[in-house]
């Protein structure tokens, strides 16, 4: 899904630009806390502290807060090319828990990118640099621009 | 994973209590408005509405708080035998948007139980009865109870 | 994904010539010695006996066998209102193993249909009723239809 | 999982030993024409030709066939340090359609592996490099030995 009208430099600013204007709007990123390290055309760094109130009965993080932090770097992973892409599905294998307090990041890259659809892979992990979970989501590309006109503009210029 | 000495009536008991227990030291459920419609043995009915803090960048559900809904009906359907369970993996697929505002519920049932691993279909739908999502968890029984210490109460009565 | 203009009879009757249709092409059901032993629309009933030559190195029946067998349910399910439909993603639990000489059934549901794609679950069962394993499959609707032109002649009539 | 007595070119050795037995009883895998071009501790790259009886009802590779190449090298992956390890869960995006002739090959690497259980991820690739489609398999490791008696022996020795 290169845009191959972009240079490596256009792209990158792109996938920057599209981050931030996400992110302006995402109150479910900022309500759990995530913060974006960086941003790359498909691909994402991203972390979340496990606060109190993401820990369930057993005492550990919830696995829907881990989901929710890899499901986030998946996005701003497959929409970094500035066209509307949703999660079609997703699958987690959860390997080891996640502590309270404990600061996790989520680590998003592109397997494969075709025509609308898109394979992505995210890895979580701990503190130590421990394996927390593997998620493996399908994009589908809708209709519109995360930064609506932009790239219409760019090919007017 | 049927409590073979427990009477139906018994084990329905068994889940409440359980839900009941697990449900007080859930920060995660509270913190996301999750209800419990009602627990049974191996079986889940739970309620999220979505806040506008549970909204992403495309302005729809985002796709961790419909994942965390189900995640937690998958929990409180799997510890119903009040023995320790937790998620070692999980698929989501996303069919249709949950909105700002919009009631869901999240029904889990039992698909397989055998030794330590269970298999659990969860269906959240939206308020008009719209599949939103369907999500298929594996569960593995680890050490210890929800309610420490009940079942050997009830074995030395 | 009901065919709304077709009659109850008649989508069972449309469900079972584009089983027989495609498996008159289905060289892979054949070579596997998978019997169908009943189709709806949406849903099917196949059989397949673990032979010899399909036993892995650790002489129980290989995994791609009993997926194969779960594969071709779900074709012969998704396939059954005569669109040409083929699998986009397919999750599967193994959760006891298949015996050499054991006969082993699919049976597929649909599960949702919305546009193009659908959701089916697949059971796989032993000889005793025992769950083998559970497949969850995607399903994408392409053009074309399994009986060419079949659906336009009865629109013509 | 590293068999932490070993040296690299033991550890590589006893992985080609492995494979070399597993393949003398993996009968599925000689019937569907599955050839080994290496193996490593947690690796395997394995071709598979597209036969005429691999082709399903649209004319295209049977998804049970590539599957199956997938879910071997993923076996021969997991196998290599020497542990009987079965696959518990996989799930398998198909990307392209593998066509009748096409020869196609199954890359699979490790991605975690603790305690029993391990994760792997398997590419397939057809004959233009393409993606054709990507499987994550999840192992599960069970009592005994693929050459059995030899880890003792070594250690008697």
């Amino acid at each position: 899904m290169t845009e191959t009208r972009l240079t490596p430099a256009e792209a990158q600013a792109l996938a920057e630009a599209t981050a931030e204007a996400m992110y302006a709007r995402d109150r479910a990123a900022h309500a759990l806390g995530i913060q974006i390290v960086r941003v790359q055309p498909g691909a994402s760094l991203l972390t979340m502290k496990v606060r109190p109130d993401m820990v369930n009965g057993h005492h550990i993080c919830h696995g829907g807060m881990i989901f929710s932090l890899a499901d986030t770097a998946f996005a701003y992973a497959c929409n970094a090319y500035n066209k509307n892409t949703v999660a079609s599905a997703c699958h987690i294998d959860f390997l080891a828990p996640g502590k309270e307090g404990e600061m996790l990041e989520a680590e998003a890259v592109e397997r494969s990118a075709a025509g609308r659809t898109g394979v992505y892979d995210i890895t979580v992990r701990g503190e130590k640099g421990q394996t927390i979970a593997l998620f493996r989501g399908k994009s589908y590309r809708i209709a519109g621009e995360v930064i609506a006109g932009l790239q219409q503009a760019d090919q007017a210029a």
